[in-house]
């Protein structure tokens, strides 16, 4: 069959590989007929080294059952299934509690374990399939499948985070970052009742996608600027929330200037950083909460099934280009340019 | 009068200043009949350069109203009433939103900005009393004074822990500090109904308090062998809810240790450092929640004040020691030797 490889940074190939098959009684096998690049991809595209590669890519996916483990009781050959981006028994201590990205299954990880698998293929082979999956009631070829991709990892992300921030009514949000995952936070947002919905961005085809998803204004100024900006939308005093979907230390740092007392940053970009400030001078004076990390996008699945299966949301939209496996290096480069703001892949 | 003076580190006089007197037609002078020595005033008698000094001292008291300002409505000469620690108008939108210790009224501070006035005196000058002040229905020698002045901070401290980490009756607790503040933890994580309150600290004083309270295990170990003390009582996972009430980099680092995925970790304990680990690596990785900040005290003291009145609680018991302002000198030295858990004085 054949795969996406990342051998370094900058460098992705499609090769043929050893088919994938079942390994554990626990697995299914899929067929793949919807993947996509996530901005994630990005930060090894930007700095793998070559003895660190290469690597399976891809944790975004839609297909058909092929094959399943002996023990596999809820999916089976022939249904469409969409997985989260991280694997989880669905039972354990943390998944009943609804966080399956801390899943402590041995075999639940964030495919990051599955060093021979990658979604960005033909075919894969699913550990904990039981756990993982959900069936999708509609044929591969739905229009709707743009957006049901979008629940594997991006729309639950940006969900994540508005969730996180504790997004109400009452509220007055502002995003950070005009990619896949600040839009998808922009309609998260939206979906929760956010009175005022600020999103930050330069791109102007994004931050117009943000305004149809919900967002109320728009500010393209950075740091001080942006932070003033920010600060003149909110009456003065900051917003209640500031979802940070970019991950970077000066994302974190406007975030700080732009929360309100009292406020809460809720982060889902992966940090690119470890320490920051959290003391008296950033968030402890006037009690600034911190939230938000990995999406545990198993738990919202089913949740948010029935609005993208209405056409109630439209999370898709955030799909501006279509390539096949061939397209795939490409596709990355284009998303690293900017170009393309998140590439669907029919293999 | 006489007041409290710090002219520097490990150096408080007791000496005759100018009496106070009103100044704006929002204050209130009070004659104070209890005070008290806070734990946060311990930092400055560490560290207090003589070219900073010297600084009068306290910000928690009860006292007797002598005089208002023409302005002041809600208090009058003869009513006893109690101020938390911080000074705020109770009608801007941060007072309206529950958060006083963010009020932004020109005059409101922390006492920090009344260089001429402090509580471990014979009176003071309040401002904006009508906002700041709460009446007792009690006499001033009423046997519940103790437990009436830990309303001005240690217990509304406490307690803002408690709810900033949202403890409920599903939550396992576990207290960092077994201080003034670390009890008043305990002892709100009681109220608020915690399955579980694991009291970290190893004097056994105060843990033998913090078991009256409500701690239902105590572990005296820190560091790595704390931890994993913790980790052990509460199956292996960590705390829902760690209670930070030290402020210090190892606290912190402890709290990181202890907390399970999804949890929160929740500072009252003023930072002593502005940054610490908040990536992949500490908070982000399993979606573990940081709040807390300087407790909004006002907005509390009319919710705890009937469980006080009615003796269900009596977070007064912190109180170790009794004084007269001539004893306060010795009543800090013995609070930072270990000496006295939390000093009363009656001036």
């Amino acid at each position: 069959m054949r795969a996406s490889l990342m051998y370094g940074a900058g460098d992705v190939r499609v090769e043929n590989v050893p088919d994938s098959v079942i390994k554990y009684p626990t697995d299914a096998l899929v067929r793949i007929t919807a993947s996509c690049v996530c901005g994630t991809d990005l930060w090894p595209y930007a700095s793998l080294k070559p003895e660190d590669g290469p690597a399976r890519m891809g944790h975004e996916f839609i297909g058909i059952v092929e094959d399943t483990g002996s023990e596999v009781t809820t999916v089976s050959r022939g249904d469409l299934v969409v997985s989260p981006w991280s694997i989880s028994d669905n039972t354990c201590e943390f998944c009943r509690q609804g966080l399956p990205s801390s899943c402590i299954h041995p075999q639940a990880n964030f495919w990051d374990g599955e060093t021979d698998e990658g979604a960005q293929a033909e075919a894969i082979r699913v550990p904990l399939a039981d756990g993982t999956l959900v069936k999708l009631p509609v044929e591969a070829d739905s229009a709707l499948i743009p957006s049901l991709l979008t629940l594997s990892d991006v729309f639950c992300t940006g969900y994540h985070a508005a969730v996180s921030g504790g997004v109400d009514e009452r509220t007055r949000v502002t995003v950070i970052g005009d990619g896949a995952v600040g839009l998808m936070a922009v309609l998260s947002a939206k979906r929760l009742g956010a009175e005022q919905i600020v999103l930050m961005g330069r791109h102007q085809a994004r931050t117009d996608l943000g305004l149809e998803f919900g967002a109320t204004d728009v500010v393209s100024a950075r740091g001080e600027e942006g932070v003033e900006a920010v600060r003149e939308l909110t009456g003065g005093y900051g917003s209640h929330v500031v979802l940070e979907a970019v991950g970077t230390r000066p994302a974190y740092d406007q975030a700080l200037g732009i929360v309100r007392p009292g406020g809460v940053i809720s982060r889902v970009g992966a940090p690119q950083y470890e320490e920051a400030p959290i003391g008296i001078g950033s968030l402890f004076r006037h009690n600034i909460r911190l939230a938000g990390g990995p999406s545990p996008a198993r738990a919202y699945i089913e949740g948010l099934l029935p609005d993208v299966l209405s056409g109630t949301i439209e999370p898709g939209k955030v799909f501006d280009a279509i390539t096949d496996l061939d397209g795939v290096p490409t596709g990355y480069q284009d998303m690293a340019d900017r170009k393309s703001l998140k590439v669907l892949i029919k293999p």
